[in-house]
């Protein structure tokens, strides 16, 4: 009867406060979100502020005298921006103690009579009404690292009603080819490092403590590979790192998508990167775009989009992820770099993710098209778990 | 009836593994110590290995044929020094998959028919009988954070023999007054820039978004004190930087102590520092030595010390934890630094630390002495909440 929960109607009721998150979701995830250093970091990031600001003020139409549900609201930014777009009452539901906050940077604003601040996880709150539009910035590194979008997917389930909008609408995760990258370099030798740093500190135990440690030196290497070489790292690339343009991997439309689609991936993704320089390949990289189109029934008059890819402007907080090929690839102009990809949930915190993938490098030679290079069962982490 | 779990003799029955640690513990705090790196930190720490190695096998006559029993083993590096000093039998505790490689470790060293490695927490092992010695290596910075000594003395309580010694026996934190350190200076520079910071941002948020922060700058400029000015700093101190020896605030006899006076500290710790010249006193330090000197029944014959003070040579793991005076103090040689100090557990997380303290700086002129500045309510964590 898991799906109970998430029937239309489901938590409609005198509006109320929810509950706060269990205690390791907490220590794990959520507690870095009440503070306001962390908050203003993400406001500061004006491609995201301005694409919500853009795609919510720019359209008004879709705003007025609408009510709306803003999930995991923060300062409730994304609230006060519909609400001067002219809507007629929202909820902002944020499950930390920003929620105290924002009641006043609301009131602050003059906007209590529209926006009502709740406190807990939007999955226990309950509200008087079905809603015309849900609003919120769920997207984690990678797209889905932060498993935000579940409570979204939950909220819409529950209070959006048919035919409402979900801003964003559609959200897409690309891969692209990276050629340099100095990040991928310097992990690849401070893993190599670590061989040596193994038989030094194993000489010490049997020195001076008579310890003998070598039975461990596996598994140290292993954990050390983990932590270097199949770990995503933050980066911000410039275009011209890229070996080729981006390729979606990962197209979704938050309108019909169901949790059930979100958690299992039974089949792989699978993009094709197309080569454009003959390059060494260090690694590969993940960044998304979001974009708000409305719904199908109410459709926006201005779409906007709000894309994390490389750029030689300011980067936005999300950067890119970055993942090595060690050793890199020799790839040539017009291969191509066919991946499949898992993207899985960690065990021990579900808010962090596990990729799975495999890569083969194509190319054409007399007509014909050959796999040239392979790599099988390329495991990263976002992040370590 | 909280009690009735440290009595004597409770958790004694068939030699079973124990429970794993609540989960919200193991995110905030066990996780790390599963990690080989991690472990390898503390065992290249060649105080800390080395004083333990030779506390323990300097005093065979403390070992042989005995007993013993290691409070959170790691990789079981205290055990195999017991087993080679002659121990008869050692049950060594850990709650964290190092478990299962302390097993293959201990088998390495050919010492299975000695140590019997539990995993579990040692509040939920069984034991086949009482203990002649208790070995654990529970320090933390500024020695209590981790809140790990809660757990010896939970196990000595239920498993020690009248008598029976623990490993170490006895541990004093000491504060000294800092006169030059660059790490306050520049939380300070941070901290002042964190205004401006604000201003800019308030802006940016006004001009673009016509929204209005300005009544968050004040928690804004709290959340930044308390992260800049009023979090510990790990820091390794030279000797030199120091304006007058450290003093014992905190003397711990492992035997004695119990649960309740570690928890609770109705009166505040008190210490006077002697300030032994002239100089701007940034901030003030806390170290620990911890010493071995066995039980007042069987004490050792080599009493041996560890200790965590500011040292030209290499630094010990857990260095020192530096808390700045914003702004500096004025003193002068001879001048006394009185301080009051309560160690509280942070609220949210009990293995963190809450210092709130206050100082006042004496001075002697014509004979009389006088409180020429004082310092209430200086508040600092270990660390951040």
């Amino acid at each position: 009867m898991a799906l109970d929960g998430r029937i239309a109607g489901h938590g409609i009721g005198a509006l109320k406060d929810g509950k706060p998150p269990d205690e390791t979701d907490n220590a794990n995830y959520f507690c870095e979100y009440a503070f306001l250093y962390h908050q203003m970091d993400m406001l500061e990031d004006e491609h995201r502020t301005g694409a919500y600001f853009n795609a919510i003020t720019w359209n008004p139409e879709s705003f007025k005298d609408k009510v709306v549900l803003d999930v995991g609201a923060g300062t409730c930014i994304l609230s006060m921006f519909a609400a001067k777009a002219g809507a007629k009452e929202v909820f902002a539901v944020e499950a930390t103690d920003m929620a105290v906050r924002s009641r006043k940077l609301v009131q602050a604003q003059g906007l209590s009579h529209i926006i009502k601040v709740l406190q807990g996880t939007v999955e226990t709150v309950t509200l008087p009404s079905m809603v015309d539009v849900i609003i919120s910035e769920w997207m984690g590194y990678f797209l889905l690292r932060e498993s935000m979008l579940d409570s979204v997917l939950i909220a819409r389930d529950r209070f959006l009603k048919p035919g409402g909008a979900l801003f964003p609408s559609h959200a897409t995760l690309f891969l692209a080819p990276v050629g340099s990258a100095k990040a991928c370099r310097e992990k690849q030798q401070t893993f190599d490092g670590e061989r040596q740093h193994f038989d030094n500190f194993n000489c010490t135990m049997m020195q001076y403590y008579g310890t003998d440690f070598s039975c461990m030196q596996e598994e140290f290497l292993e954990e050390q590979r983990k932590y270097y070489l199949q770990t995503g790292m933050f980066v911000n690339l410039a275009p011209k790192q890229l070996a080729g343009s981006g390729s979606p991997v990962l197209e979704i439309d938050l309108s019909t998508i169901t949790l059930q689609d979100l958690k299992d991936s039974a089949k792989p993704l699978r993009c094709c990167m197309r080569i454009s320089r003959d390059s060494q390949l260090e690694g590969f990289t993940g960044y998304f775009n979001v974009t708000f189109r409305g719904s199908t029934q109410n459709p926006v008059k201005e779409v906007v989009e709000l894309t994390t890819a490389p750029t030689t402007k300011t980067a936005t907080h999300w950067g890119q992820q970055l993942f090595g090929f060690f050793p890199p690839l020799q790839a040539k102009n017009e291969d191509v770099l066919e991946c499949q990809l898992f993207i899985k949930r960690q065990k021990k915190n579900h808010r962090l993710l596990q990729l799975d993938s495999a890569f083969e490098l194509c190319r054409e030679s007399n007509g014909k098209r050959f796999v040239c290079q392979k790599r099988e069962a390329v495991t990263s982490r976002i992040f370590r778990d």
